[in-house]
């Protein structure tokens, strides 16, 4: 139905609300079947191609274990360096190519609007797993579907982002989505990493309510979800800039004693020194949890744009 | 039957025009196969082992898709740094070991004779994938496929070699199957870049026609087919004579205005600005096309070299 | 059975005499298997997770074979630049969700006792595919399963281990291994790379039966099997003190012409210059055999352990 409409995911604005329920309502079986441990044979002889100009672990990995999951194939790059890039090739040229090879392209790079570049050229259906600062629509829709799993809802929550919200694209991504949802953000940042202006305005267009402050312990006991964010070392052009900040925000046992009961704390992952690993195994800590979830939410998209 | 016999294929030499002709059968067949989306099994269990000391994207990505797309599974490494050529073992012991985990090997190293010396020492069929500037007997095959698809025969053809016929080993091969097949081939070059004379000679032996020019507004509108090749930096000792040399040739469409209907474009890919990208959709550009076509002739060669 | 118990393999000391023995006999049902190019399902939708902190062509590969063997699939990464560690994450971060990507982990990192704590925090099986100079246990059981082919027992055999017996971990868990089910071990050394007093003073604490010599030519006559190993560059703090010690031991026509008929040699590989290409067609020169072994040791591993 609508859904058959998804050729190319680069944007979480791509998507519908309708769409996105969609997916969630498809991870949830996905989820059922690999609880169940049953074997999925419904991507047999597909090939996915993760094309990786930069490194990644958690990504990168989690899509492969998707598609192979659902009984199908993967072929592709960790780094630029084992690419053509290197002999001086466009990104359209090595698109343009491997669509001969694959079914369906997840990309990360390193540039802002590289999967979007790369989707106008492609003939085959593209995943943007991260290009740049910019979006990463997929960690969106895993971050939904642990936020549904765990709330039993994605609307009408209390939801604090916190940490880096200038440079981190995961965040920027989720705030739109929560935003179309209609729930409550709070932006917790020092005031040089703060969500850029052009993303606040979009979400307040259409109706989002999102409230801004520095200081993270007077809003704690208010929220439902905290999303904490790694600072990204790689993103800075001073080191010196870098050290200042990364130490602002650090979840502890301190923090956790007196955080609500019914408070869950999510990452992204990796972490760096934002989450004190004392905490882990306290049962509101659940980015584990959230990066399995990686899991069902990209078997379902696979599926979903492969048309199967 | 013949072909029976091919157990390694480091060059195009060790292949007869039967052969060549029973390859591009079998190809044709595969691309039926890829066409019509059907799945094929008939390499469930066996391993292809892809032994990248240089990196490649078209290459290896090719082969570990016809692997796939045939039911069969892939191992390797994408480069040197990340197999024991670091410790400091010799490319004989590494064939010697990994011919004990796969079924059939594809190997690209930057040296010469490098992938006959290890068939040499191989129990299991070794594929050339590229040993340095020498040979690259795949793509001729592809390059041929190519060529039937679009003109409905491989000989008594009028076909261009353009670019660096020197270093480029993709027009060594191919120059020596084109004369096998009793076409006329036209070396366009600039001096410093011709073909060499051991590759003509050998040629000629066999009544080969070739003629060699500079100039390619001169010979353009007699061509059914022309072949553009990159001027590969990574061949060049010196910079400033490379860059002196790489805007020799360079496709537009202005060109393209003046060149035959009927002409196609091929090129081995990756270029770097001998085409402009802006011909990219007119319909005599098939080098796009032509690296699709590399999946189903490995599709056939794997599926003959295996003997399955 | 007993072999439920295997949870994770970080150590040779993990396994009992029991365990080891039906490991071997598992192996030698792999083993006819794979001689009979027989296709296997059992591992159909498993996923094995490779990750590579550290360069590996051998254990790698043939873990990755093994898995394919079985019908299983593989992720993972070949060196750490392609990974999350670069981004500052610990191992057990990077355990912690990889393990929500797969069935089984197999790991290779350079640190001492990495494997035995990504094991404390894993909730799936975890093998150690070499911890630095410290254990590498699937190495040791290929290296049983090929003295149990060649000499019909891996009992009451005369076996010397030679070369860097400091820092090579092969040497430290096969010493253990073999002193575990009655052999006589002669070391054979330089004085700089002497077998560490610990791991000697564990096997003399259960009996094990050691002797100690720097000459080979003294003791090659009394033994069934000689496994020497690589003087390895990377472990060594000094080029001259490698330089001075690598040619110590080298097995060549001359020796071979010496050594008794019955004698196997071994080696782990990859070799430098301690074992001359010229004896490699040697009847009694059988590591390439011992590198093929990995496979079918590999996969009994793998089925056992992941409880199938």
């Amino acid at each position: 139905m609508v859904l058959k409409q998804i050729t190319h995911l680069t944007s979480i604005d791509n998507l519908t609300k309708e769409q996105i329920n969609f997916i969630l309502d498809k991870s949830k079986q996905m989820l059922n079947i690999l609880n169940s441990k049953k074997t999925l044979n419904i991507c047999k002889g597909k090939i996915l191609a993760c094309l990786f100009f930069e490194a990644s672990t958690r990504t990168r990995l989690s899509f492969e274990a998707a598609m192979h999951r659902l009984g199908g194939n993967v072929i592709g790059f960790a780094d630029a360096s084992t690419s053509s890039a290197k002999k001086g090739e466009s990104l359209t040229d090595t698109i343009k190519t491997v669509q001969n090879y694959a079914d369906i392209i997840c990309i990360r790079h390193p540039l802002e609007g590289s999967s979007k570049l790369a989707a106008k050229y492609c003939k085959i259906p593209i995943i943007n797993a991260g290009d740049g600062g910019h979006e990463h629509p997929t960690q969106t829709l895993m971050d939904l579907f642990t936020i549904m799993i765990k709330k039993n809802t994605i609307s009408n929550l209390k939801i604090g982002l916190c940490g880096d919200l200038k440079f981190g694209r995961t965040t920027h991504s989720l705030l739109q989505a929560l935003a179309l949802f209609g729930n409550e953000i709070i932006c917790i940042s020092p005031e040089e990493l703060r969500m850029p202006n052009e993303i606040k305005d979009k979400i307040q267009n259409y109706g989002g309510k999102i409230f801004q402050t520095e200081n993270l312990n007077e809003v704690i006991n208010k929220l439902d979800i905290l999303y904490i964010t790694r600072i990204q070392k790689e993103r800075f052009i001073s080191e010196k800039e870098y050290l200042r900040l990364k130490g602002r925000y650090i979840l502890d046992k301190k923090i956790m004693s007196i955080a609500p009961k019914n408070l869950f704390i999510m990452h992204p992952l990796p972490r760096v020194d934002e989450i004190n690993p004392e905490i882990d195994n306290d049962k509101r800590c659940i980015y584990f949890q959230q990066a399995f979830f990686g899991v069902p939410v990209r078997m379902a998209i696979l599926e979903i744009m492969l048309k199967i």
